[in-house]
């Protein structure tokens, strides 16, 4: 094998065989392969595509260019779940622990946020002593002991994926779908997971912004979760404004606690979005024989206590101070504290939600490289959602920022995000639609 | 100015602005833009290509990226020739001595041998103690002194596309128009040249296959040309058989010394070859009023025994000894020197110039790294041509090897590259066409 070779080929449109995949991922692993030579491949492969064999050969050499957590020693079935991303999305940290009170053990790796767009570790980290660092011993006897782990990315999981998405990063690649699905389905699949449900974001606030694209995305990574042996379903949801109403870390995690709690003030988009994201995992898990029956037993965790102490446990395992949850306050809290009101009348048309995610960047909640510190406390929270008609005056959200000069830049942000006109607008879906492999 | 937006500009079929052009070339000279991010975006302008005007900046801002040479203080028009390389190519050395002694000074850069294809540095250095290592102010005064001067390329000229260069040849992006003819063309405005003849090599034997190639990159280089304001010329030429008979450094030098001196042992192909190039070198020099009257100086010039005459002053200027001119045999000599003959009767179809290329290296005189020292006394002297009846028996090829390995070697190679069959074949094509600026 010659790299020169396999970068000819893809460049002059011919399929790589599944040989020539996993010498380049092997050997681009182990620094045989250039940096110089990946990005030409990787530029090739933006620009020529590849194919669903081509795709999921990817996808399996970078899942095997390092260990694989296998917890079937420990659990019968192994549930994940993935999202793409978003402004808001605190998903996992309300349907892991009902799914778990459901009786299906949940082991999650999880990763940071990086740019608009947040991260559960950091998250949870919004909790004092809470900790993601677990080894796999510990995360196996977690999961043995109480059903519930939420745990770091670990290095030695698709290390070619960090080395890869790195490259990508500086060499404008990022954007490819074989690419993107790869990158994703290899670290799942190292997970372990032998039921994936896929939250596929699509809108203002995700990295894909159109129905057609988020389904080709969710058709080949559903489709690799299918070569590969795993059962897999993705659902295809709007992301054209926050989930929920809180974005910023500890923002967040009061939300995921007032919904595990059904306190009156958690709101109904995200607990939707829970119900569906959580049957589907249910379902693939074979708890009950239909979505609706899932629902149902999810609905029934949330209602009896069993879902906020499983989140309690969890919280406790693995460090944290437990007593948050019944007191929120404890949770950090923000300098400087204030609303952004109208200033016109009429109904919201759209939200720029990309533009919201940095907002909480800016307000010191994200990163904008890697090594950033994060601010836990600061972020929004937005009552108002597309559709809504709001009078000039009206509170559209309420900024928890460090200082006045955060507040204000956040200000106008959020302002010049939210247009408000004078026709009536219609409320947008949830969801447009699910992939299932078959 | 953003190198990843420079490269999604590309990767999205995009055209480069000229700033960003500039921007890339400068900051990829100095380090700040990283070699993998310059592969990315030479693969993008791989399969996405270059406009004219992007292809023009491409080869402005490489020119830009070092000193240029200027040699008006000694010069009133400064003529330039280059070939795109092919086997048995000793044009040079015939063509740039009868100009010069037609009145029209010549002061050319030249370059290495790699691969198949030889350079004419390598060929001269066959004569014991000549040398191009000559700095710019020994060129002015040689130039100014004799009219004729054949110096190696300095590494201040046009640095950045040594730099692009080593990094297309480890990236599978050598093969690119733009990308070709913004090297050679760089290269060629910063020597300086008023009028440039550019002898576009095609076919088996050439890196350009078919003439529908050679004639774009012909277009390309001219247009190049003209919009820098260089009058440029460019001329399609046969290489589907060697140039001449000789291949091989000393073999070359003896051969062009024959035709300087016009013994009946020199070819006439490559009298006809040197006759049409130097011809439109007079005319853009403006030395006479038609091609054919130039063509007419030049046989003047060589029967006159000027030609030769010049061609001694450049190798005794240059530390040559002049006396191998009359006394070939003092050229270095190989050690081991035998014939192939045909193995069967017929017409010679056709012969695989490359290979034929690859057996002078094999041989030891030519390179496969940049860093592989050279024999000068090794190659072959092939007197046949595409269309010639031979016998089975006759003489096909005069193999100059260092011992009866090497020669056994090169035996192979010459046999399985010369196609003879039973029916009649055409002679080929000298030339296929000539395209001009306007």
């Amino acid at each position: 094998m010659n790299i020169l070779e396999i970068i000819s080929k893809k460049r002059d449109k011919h399929e790589l065989s599944s040989g020539e995949i996993n010498w380049f991922v092997k050997e681009y692993t182990n620094g045989a392969v250039a940096d110089y030579q990946a990005s030409a491949l990787l530029m090739a492969i933006y620009l020529n595509g590849m194919s669903r064999r081509e795709t999921i050969d990817l996808t399996m050499a970078i899942m095997h260019s390092g260990e694989q957590l296998d917890l079937h020693d420990t659990l019968d079935f192994v549930i994940d779940k993935h999202s793409s991303g978003g402004v808001g999305d605190k998903t996992s940290l309300v349907v892991l622990p009902l799914v778990a009170a459901c009786g299906v053990p949940a082991a999650k790796l999880s990763g940071r946020g990086l740019g608009y767009s947040g991260g559960t570790l950091d998250k949870m980290e919004s909790i004092p002593g809470w900790t993601p660092n677990l080894s796999i011993d510990q995360i196996k006897a977690q999961v043995a002991d109480i059903g519930l782990v939420l745990a770091g990315q670990t290095a030695s999981l698709a290390p070619a994926d960090g080395k890869l998405y790195a490259l990508r990063d500086v060499t404008s690649t990022v954007g490819c779908l074989p690419l993107i699905a790869s990158s994703i389905m290899s670290k799942k699949l190292a997970a372990g997971g032998d039921g994936i449900v896929l939250d596929v974001k699509i809108g203002s606030g995700a990295f894909v912004k159109t129905v057609e694209e988020g389904r080709l995305l969710a058709e080949t990574m559903v489709n690799i979760g299918h070569d590969a042996g795993r059962n897999t379903v993705a659902v295809l949801s709007d992301m054209n404004q926050p989930l929920g109403n809180a974005a910023g870390n500890s923002l967040e995690v009061a939300e995921a606690i007032r919904t595990l709690r059904n306190d009156r003030s958690s709101p109904d988009d995200f607990w939707e979005h829970c119900l569906k994201i959580g049957s589907y995992m249910l379902y693939l898990a074979g708890r009950a024989e239909t979505l609706e029956a899932c629902e149902a037993r999810l609905i029934e965790a949330r209602d009896s206590g069993d879902g906020i102490e499983k989140f309690r446990q969890m919280v406790t395992a693995q460090g944290g101070s437990g007593d948050i949850i019944d007191n929120l306050d404890r949770l950090p809290q923000a300098n400087f504290i204030a609303d952004v009101t109208a200033t016109s009348t009429g109904y919201i048309k759209q939200i720029d939600t990309e533009n919201l995610g940095w907002a909480v960047v800016n307000l010191g909640g994200g990163r904008r490289q890697k090594t950033d510190p994060i601010n836990p406390a600061v972020g929004f929270v937005m009552p108002v959602k597309v559709g809504d008609f709001v009078v000039k005056g009206q509170v559209l959200a309420t900024i928890h920022a460090d200082n006045v000069g955060g507040f204000n830049q956040a200000k106008q942000l959020i302002l010049s995000s939210i247009q408000i006109v004078g026709e009536k607008v219609d409320k947008l879906p949830l969801f447009y639609g699910v992939v299932n492999s078959s």
